[in-house]
């Protein structure tokens, strides 16, 4: 059916294609990806933003000699489809499936595993050094959005690339928004360049002009030196990037196949650190995601022909809570703002943004400044509401430590997308939060068990704490079990669903789903267990730790990783009081990094999901008590 | 004796002072820097070159209405002796005594708490965004070295400032060196900046023509446009900044009261986020520390005539043994490469260098940098070793966890001012890095209990490890405590250095001193106690925790937080396996902020040293056991 991509199989294939067949190429890659994204789900708009990038780079570099980096990594379909993986894009996303990112165990032309943001400049620079070292010579070009520039990190790698004089190509692909529209002086001044009237012929030419004039010889003063300088500040563009060390092309269509081939052949010869800035448009060729880029940055199944997608949004996701509830105590408490790093919409801070636009601080893809801006803020008198997604906001531990908990300010972090996330994988699992920020001093960490407990929790950590507090809760449409609260919330306690009798469920959070199930299922087979709610992942609740001793067997969930998890809490505080329990079991995931996979298949692989549950507490019974103690637990 | 500084106990105090009393003053100031530092040990070069610009700051400015905030904050002295503080100086950095960083506790000057790099802009704009939402109107400025601005959430803090047009005043202390000489294109950038002819004054007349020339008016065209900016690059300085949408003004001279006063009067009353280039020379008036500033970073005691160290450096220091192993294991290991976040000379790196220039990588304050940085050697073949105090490797920690970890690449983390590092304080005490790591999957954590230890372990983990290892060790001299190891090392096996009877030590690396003291202690008393060098964090020696089962008392020692250290792994395991122990003690720092005092206070105040373990061996015994039961164990 398609006549160009179906003799892809290989960056070689592509070489060997007339120049004549690569537009017709591009056709055909972007109908099958809006056509298998559109069944799988997946990142749309920033594939579809740089399909000829894609080609004109497997036509120039050598991969895998050549090294590309893709920086965050979503926007490498293209460079999978080219580098013979399109046959498995039906299984892209899915459990065992096609990753959604780079990485280096699918392909060798994954050079290098990305996930998060700004990474790959640095990364980059680590394999031009490793090259240098070792005496090689291939390319090394790292690829990075305008988005991905507002990390710090990208910066540290710029400034470091630009003083070392190693080959480094740098391809700044330029959509104007990350995940959603940007923000920061770079934004601008990136704008202020793709808008100016082009002189990339100019250019060549007044260099030309300078090296030749008289003047511009031997006896150079450096005032001489300046003028030069600043005549080609008249012609030349991305001064900024100059400064730093970087050789500065651009503004390229990332669109015009020719010209971006052109450059980029230009480049592969050249010395030094080069940064080409490619100006693309997210969601090219399909209306639809050209429209609204943003909707189309991440989708689950879709029509084609309308773009409505498959199922309806949930609705009612803890984010749209989240965001309401924000809202709501934001209307009385004027002190309150929200802070997010590029990700208002994914947090449920639209409303809130509409509503208080003043109030709202999106500081671009920056977690570590979002958090130590909050603590400035809230040094000055406001209460900022930091919402951030649990695997992003491992960036800003430092700042949470450092900035936020030393000086024991109240800042409240509300830490979405925490536990098992689902079809992105390994990089965005949100399952180390608890362990990144339990052992930090002055830190509250509560999870709500379902919508109406996050709405308490948000009212509690925001009016009525004063030190800094973190709310942990999970992708995803928001539980109502157990519905009506049996205790109101109150600090460092835990809410004793059923007291039970030799067995208890103790679940922290979004586990109380699962818990229920099973500990409901046990009930209906005759036996009494007990269900307590955390609620309060720090401080652990002593007198619920206490009561452990009362039961014979005691199972922890948590949608997080067991090490340095709640359960690990729980065992310390244990430990310390001196409380035994003949039987403790940690429902977590192991220490192993979670792969890609539904939210739900996750948690059942791991054994998290009411069958699961079940099965541990019966292997339990048999192990620790034998089946005549079985028959007593059932009867008390 | 100080005719003018006696007269300052306070801002309002100095502004009273005529301007001809300024440079005595300043003089003054100098002679008491250096007398008190000579005596408590302290920072001293960077005070010394701020003294100009704090008096300055202090005349033009209101503290505490305005806002100033020290970035990394050793070098606010000089603002400490103009508030109210110069009689404690006697204390400074002491244990109970004066902060040697801004501390909001001490003092209401003291606008926002620092200690580690490059917080400072973020922090301001929260400031100013608290400001301008409460309908305030006092200034707020940060002050920033050169060093800093290496790292990226500087430049997170700048591209957001940039964009704000909030009223921020960022002085950029240029001093051409953090901790060590500085390194980075931006570094060079300021360099070009600093050394180019001044036109200050010309900029204004420059200003002021194009905004007469009539073609400048509302018709401007774009090209005009840029002809206008054309221009001004060759009288303007900072196009830097300036695209990233701050005024920039400067450079200007550091210790010239005048100008410096003149200028920041002007600035005072500018609108925008402004960036005032002041350049300064560290050390500045104390001859010994001009010619050795990096010496005269942070230094103990010494004779102010000589600049001669009081006592004199200790030899074999951690660093000093991990930098000579790596040098030797380089000479025979072509692919190890050292990387170094701006304290190559700390951790004892400087050797390497000379030996290996082009593997040793300093990447100025960017810890996140050096590790991805890291990530990418690893993977395209070098083995990196990354050597960053245990404090600021917390700013890695995703870089470790999403770049390093996730792909199981072989880097090496030489964490050393593992534990309690004294005098600094809460920002630098390294007592979070196994909390930090060790729920990590694919990491190795290892801790030596003595100096043949580490080199072992280095040439272990650089050697014979596949994947990340960490490596932790303290500050100060290595240990030879128990000089002949007992059983060689051998991966995840804890090293029994007496088995003992019924009471048992478990220590991590340098707690083996106290622990080995303690230890002994018992023995002469006629107890038979235990002995166990942990030798890996992670993963937990098994066979280690099940011996447990067999003791009646099991004390875990490590130089670190109880909450997420190893005595909660080792409480993990035992609940996992079903291992149980009378009595168990972890013996670390309890889940508070530690502050400042030396490293032997602080553990004698916790608990920690000979005498604190047997305080707690005792009251175990006594708990637990009872007199008759503790006559059983020492009979045993």
């Amino acid at each position: 059916m398609s006549e160009y991509l179906d003799q892809i199989d290989s960056p070689r294939d592509l070489k060997r294609l007339p120049e004549g067949a690569l537009e017709p190429l591009c056709a055909e890659i972007r109908e099958f990806l809006i056509n298998s994204v559109a069944k799988t789900g997946g990142h749309l708009a920033s594939n579809l933003g740089v399909v000829e990038l894609t080609v004109a780079l497997h036509r120039v570099f050598d991969s895998p000699a050549d090294k590309i980096i893709w920086d965050v990594g979503h926007q490498s379909y293209v460079h999978k489809i080219l580098t013979g993986r399109k046959n498995a894009f039906a299984s892209l996303r899915g459990q065992n499936g096609l990753s959604g990112f780079p990485k280096p165990g699918e392909s060798r032309h994954d050079a290098f595993g990305t996930g998060h943001a700004s990474t790959s400049i640095s990364a980059a620079l680590g394999f031009c050094a490793a090259r240098d070292l070792l005496g090689k010579n291939h390319r090394v070009v790292a690829v990075i959005g305008d988005g991905s520039m507002t990390g710090g990190l990208a910066y540290e790698g710029i400034n470091n690339a630009g003083r070392s004089n190693t080959d480094l190509i740098v391809i700044l692909n330029d959509n104007q928004m990350s995940i959603s529209e940007n923000v920061g002086a770079l934004s601008r001044y990136l704008t202020k360049l793709r808008t100016a009237p082009r002189y990339l012929v100019a250019k060549a030419g007044v260099e030309r002009l300078l090296t030749n004039i008289p003047l511009v010889g031997k006896g150079l003063s450096a005032a001489m030196e300046k003028l030069k300088n600043g005549i080609k500040h008249l012609f030349v563009q991305g001064a900024m990037f100059e400064e730093l060390g970087f050789r500065y092309i651009g503004p390229v269509d990332g669109h015009n196949l020719r010209d971006l081939t052109e450059v980029l052949d230009k480049v592969k010869g050249m010395s030094g650190p080069v940064l080409v800035h490619v100006y693309t448009k997210k969601g090219k060729g399909y209306g639809q995601a050209e429209d609204a880029p943003a909707a189309f940055h991440g989708v689950g199944s879709f029509h084609v022909e309308t773009g409505e997608p498959v199922e309806t949004k949930v609705w009612g996701t803890y984010s749209d809570v989240f965001g309401r509830t924000l809202t709501r105590i934001a209307a009385r408490n004027p002190k309150v703002v929200a802070v997010t790093a590029a990700m208002a919409s994914g947090v449920g801070l639209t409303e809130f943004g509409e509503r208080f636009p003043e109030r709202l601080f999106d500081v671009g893809i920056a977690e570590g400044h979002a958090v130590t801006f909050a603590a400035g803020m809230a040094k000055a008198g406001m209460t900022p509401v930091v919402a951030v997604y649990s695997s992003f906001l491992q960036r800003a531990y430092d700042n949470i430590l450092h900035d936020v908990c030393i000086q024991n300010l109240h800042a409240v972090f509300c830490v979405d997308r925490a536990g098992a996330v689902g079809e992105d994988g390994a990089t965005h699992q949100g399952l180390y939060d608890i362990a990144y920020l339990s052992h930090i001093p002055n830190i509250t960490i509560l999870a709500p068990k379902n919508k109406q407990e996050l709405i308490e929790m948000l009212d509690f950590a925001v009016n009525r704490l004063g030190g800094p507090a973190a709310i942990r809760y999970p992708r995803g449409e928001a539980s109502v079990v157990l519905k009506n609260a049996c205790v109101p919330l109150e600090y460092g306690r835990a809410e004793v669903v059923e007291k039970g009798g030799k067995l208890v469920f103790v679940a922290v959070g979004s586990m109380m789903d699962a818990a229920y199930e099973a500990w409901a299922e046990l009930r209906r087979e005759g036996y009494n267990p007990g269900l307590i709610n955390a609620r309060f992942v720090k401080p652990v609740d002593l007198n619920m730790v206490r009561s452990l001793a009362g039961y014979d067997m005691a199972f922890v969930l948590e949608d997080h990783a067991a090490s340095g998890g709640f359960a690990s809490l729980v065992q310390n505080a244990m430990s310390e009081y001196n409380v035994a329990v003949k039987c403790f079991r940690s429902i977590a995931f192991p220490d192993e990094f979670v792969g890609q996979g539904r939210r739900r298949e996750l948690h059942a692989k791991y054994g998290m999901d009411k069958n699961g549950i079940l099965r541990t507490v019966r292997a339990a019974m048999e192990e620790t008590e034998g089946e005549s103690e079985r028959r007593r637990i059932r009867l008390i």
